[in-house]
């Protein structure tokens, strides 16, 4: 397929947060090309955006079911490849659903639904329709957590025993949502973002990197869910005990309250014979720590990198990649999965390393088990 | 009393770790001379130590009780004030005992004795005598753990929401104890440590860390409790979910199987207003996180500090102090409150703010409380 | 001009360092369309390129020549509006110049051109032609560079005392130009790199950089330039002391042998009040410091910045943004003022914020006057 | 010699920064015992810093003179056995000489003395007398000092290239010498300080860390000397190009003016293969940089230390060490060659690591040559 693919978003809006930055994401490899959209409910917003974007307005739709209609109508070699949803967490599902009934590989932002029963909907049309989904975990996009993964499973560190993950913010110290801040409005409602808040918005997130890295799932929690701030509606603070399926146990920490803190997600992992540290904010960067020899500072761009990491890579060591290219690493390997796809062939999802369906599902399992852990005196639950 | 204060030591032969380090502190501010010891239960040992310490012969003991019986009939100007015990833990409770019987203040190391019925008698006694007894809960000694107190008190970062204290050590991450390593080996040992390995060993401190900065204590946990190590006698990791008086939460983290970590010690604390963190490996340096201005750096030897801080810091900015400081900031309260003494009156800590008999107790409790929580599956225990 | 804009590329070809990285830059706002290129002497890697990135056949060109000859007769809705010169530093004045002459926008890699006499040729033109022409030294497109400017400009760091500015790599410690490296081979070779090696390569980021953030230029340099690789044509390393007009004074150090450096860019300055700090390889942060409060970490992301700052920034605090952000940014304040233009209007550089055709004719003269003192006995040579 | 040794201190009252930093050091191994002294010019300091020693009131003198003359006759088992000179800078070379003379050996503060001259004789009377003589370079009493330095002579890193050394302070941003700082007030006074302000206060540390952690020697120098703060009437602040024996060439910089630091001594180093990074603020940690592999992060306590680092170092590590404890380092090894000392043998310094009077000579050769680079048109000037 020797063109740019051609996307479609539901969401994204001028005024939204994520939609913008999955726009400027997919500039980055130049490998799509932004055709279509329904990027508002507030049609004067999508239009709006349809313009700034210089998109061709008879492209730029009100209403997602619209876009698909249409959109699936067009020719081969006008019709979008795929669709981006990038809404609020209750309106994940209805496009990605659509776009798949459609004809349309999907990429979603996380959750990837709004229950647990809405992601086994969505995992059983992509197994019927062999079409490719993605997931927007974007922190495990990011070359040194590929490179923490890839220590891990070569075995270096021996077996995992302590896992302690971390996602501290500290934004909604105070009650946003009822000062108009759209992004605390939503995230904070259980109608728009779900059963989870904290828990939803970025514990899951945070699993999901300790089960990337380590290479194992969480097996049982033993959680403790708090509102902090008062009058809110959702958890805004979360922590947990929580257990591997190999045999390690340790601790995830998901905050929005830790004033002054901005989105310090980290993780420390340890083996019998070594541990490694990472931090988000600054992600070039993979501490090792060894038993008996000098810590090393493994840095994104250098050649002891595998080949893990280093694909992932654009720019040499010392001229720092970020968020933004971490969330290209998302599209990377969706667009590759997407370039390879053939009708009814499975996609090898490990050879494109990106968060698919059934991290989709297991997440939402995870947010339903911590929930009920938190309402329970019983002292550890299962995840099934 | 315009004289150096004589002391006397119980444990810290020449092999022990603790002892050089008690006798190295006391040595920075010139305030006590070593005059008198049992240094070991080997003879040997006892008397190359104090050989090495350059001691008269005549006052190198080869028993605690021995010492005490000769010291205390020793004349007014020669006979030692108070006693130093750096024994391991189930040799506190005896000579620190037989040190109040006998009118010598104490300073003794953590925990305070093996059982909180022990430690609850050493209160009696202590009550009872108005004698000064001083545990060395070594990490509350730096400066800008003070300072970090000082803040919280002052209000400025709000009501305290959350507390995140951990301790993580590397060195037990192989079985030690099997090598003849001595620091291991009583450190594993029930006998000699008590119902706590890492809980014990260094949870304790941490324990003690977040309810001095906090001002607050932990009214309840939910505790696991791990021997990671095969074959070992006594947990050597612990994490758990814990709540304060003032209705805040957090994680506490004590694990002595962190490949490749030192003595990280450190907290963080968040307000409604602002953020503390504090890294004993980096001890000088407090940072100060706000909701909506930029994140400060505190650091020893400034004017901007407080007194709480200032007294205890002997060089300018840049002039970096250490754990042995920190300890003799333990000595610097301990001496003066001794110094003070008058017979008959109650001592008030708060003034020289050192830990005391009560920390002894609390942290005995604390102990007994974890390890019954990591028994049961009940989710909170309460700390009575 | 409500459309993207479109460019032409000169150089950049798929083997090429900085070809690529200006592509991903650009892709990063969506403001900025690929047309067509002249991508390399080789025919068979432009059109490779061409290929590669989804381009139009007819509009890959095998010379520049032919390029601007073709485009120029283009109709106005196709013709390209720009041209981006990305060749080794011998070919950045032939294609700066023809773009020029034929009517186009320019931005061109450093150094401006191969002499000073070329600069001041492309100046000429400029102010002539009224057309837009960017040089790109990156770094000061970073937002926290952008910030650093603003304290300086807003004085509360008194009048500005010291500088330290320094650029160490390590890539050249050993002779990579003798076993086939592209990159080391054009840059150490006197006729396609010019007089500079290191001093031209990255001292002159060094020196923009200072230049920028202080408001303030270079007037005098003591320099030592030194050919540390045995064989190598061109300095590999450069120290000097420098002098400001404002009366500052300072070193410059630039260096392409510091082993084991990556990319560390990185200045320090001081006024009589407080100071300044910040390091490319973590760029979000600026690091202030006060004579008698706490040093302050200023982040990207946070309300507190400046408009100055903040108009390019594109993430939340925490998500960090980087080197390819930072390109981007020059590119932002290059098409904000190709929208802007009108022909015959002189174009306000400061505006837009970014560097221009005065600061590559400063930088031809920065690097003649350091060759020429560090040939020189004598201290203090003028730049004039 | 099974007893501490004696000391007796010129200078060092109650009031000053430095002595009772001594004193604080030399409790920390408890082989020293201070036993007399002549504190101060005002006999009323001497007296009272004598009583808060605990001193015997017979051996507190108001003159220097008085005390060599009475310590002199004192029995063997009584008299001291060196002199520790804490005194401003022209008063060095005084109570060295009457020291060495009365057959004491001798501690003092660096710069040696007030003149080349003076350092001269100085050293004439130790090679006479063999007596002991230390000069307090403390900074290179830092165990990871010793361990960079133990690593250039091992040859890993290949033949050293580059040497950046620096030594920044703040504190004297401001005209504090006008407003009754003492410490400011002799430092700034060119009768009391010598020809040198920041470059013999603080550069001379600066070159005598380098040419100790490279094993070479600065041989020509091209120096800049500022007085930045209006009225002052030495230099505080310098910066100049240097060259070192081995043919190395680098940069150091000594200022009193950069506004918000400490006492931030750092120095990297950069030989063909590696770099190394050590920075006095955080001094348990050594940097070290690879061509090829990641950057090693060494640790003070760690077995895989030299025994050139080890000897020096008194806790495990992550239990952090200091600037006391450096200065302890200097007093380790002269208190060793002391009691090693044989009337008519030489000292090996070597055996013993501390600065000693070839030192202290060649310090003064550095800052009268450095003087003459500043006011000299030469661009190098030869240190002899």
């Amino acid at each position: 397929m020797k063109r740019k693919l051609r996307m479609a978003m539901v969401g994204g809006g001028l005024t939204s947060f994520i939609g913008p930055v999955h726009r400027k994401a997919i500039g980055i490899d130049g490998e799509i090309e932004l055709v279509a959209g329904a990027f508002s409910i507030i049609p004067e917003e999508s239009t709006a955006t349809g313009e700034a974007l210089y998109l061709d307005p008879s492209r730029v739709y009100l209403t997602y079911p619209e876009m698909f209609e249409k959109e699936s109508k067009m020719p081969a070699d006008k019709r979008v490849d795929f669709v981006s949803v990038v809404t609020p967490n209750h309106v994940h599902f209805g496009p990605s659903k659509m776009a798949l009934e459609n004809g349309f590989h999907v990429i979603v932002e996380k959750p990837i639904a709004f229950s647990l029963e809405e992601a086994q909907t969505l995992k059983k049309l992509v197994d019927q329709t062999g079409l490719v989904l993605a997931l927007t975990h974007t922190y495990t996009g990011y070359p040194m957590v590929k490179e923490a993964r890839h220590m891990v499973r070569s075995g270096v560190l021996g077996k995992i025993r302590k896992v302690y993950v971390e996602y501290p913010q500290g934004w909604l110290s105070k009650p946003l949502e009822k000062s108009g801040n759209m992004q605390a409005s939503w995230r904070t409602d259980p109608k728009q973002s779900g059963m989870g808040g904290a828990i939803g918005d970025i514990g899951t997130h945070a699993a999901n990197l300790a089960e990337y890295i380590t290479d194992n799932k969480i097996t049982e929690v033993c959680a403790l869910l708090n509102t902090v701030v008062e009058g809110r509606r959702l958890d805004d603070d979360c922590s947990m005990l929580v257990r591997f399926d190999n045999g390690a146990s340790g601790v995830l920490i998901a905050t929005q309250v830790a004033a002054g803190d901005e989105n310090n997600l980290n993780i420390r992992v340890y083996g019998e014979k070594g541990g490694l540290e990472w931090k988000q904010e600054e992600p070039n960067t993979l501490v090792v720590k060894w038993l008996d020899k000098p810590k090393e500072i493994m840095r994104a761009g250098w050649t002891y990198l595998s080949d893990d990491a280093k694909r992932f890579i654009r720019t040499p060591a010392g001229h720092p990649e970020g968020y933004l290219e971490a969330f290209a690493n998302i599209y990377r390997g969706f667009t590759q999965a997407i370039r390879d796809y053939k009708p009814g062939v499975k996609t090898d999802y490990a050879k494109y390393d990106f968060p698919d369906v059934e991290d989709g599902v297991h997440g939402m399992t995870f947010v339903e088990t911590v929930v009920r852990s938190a309402q329970s005196n019983e002292k550890w639950v299962k995840i099934n």
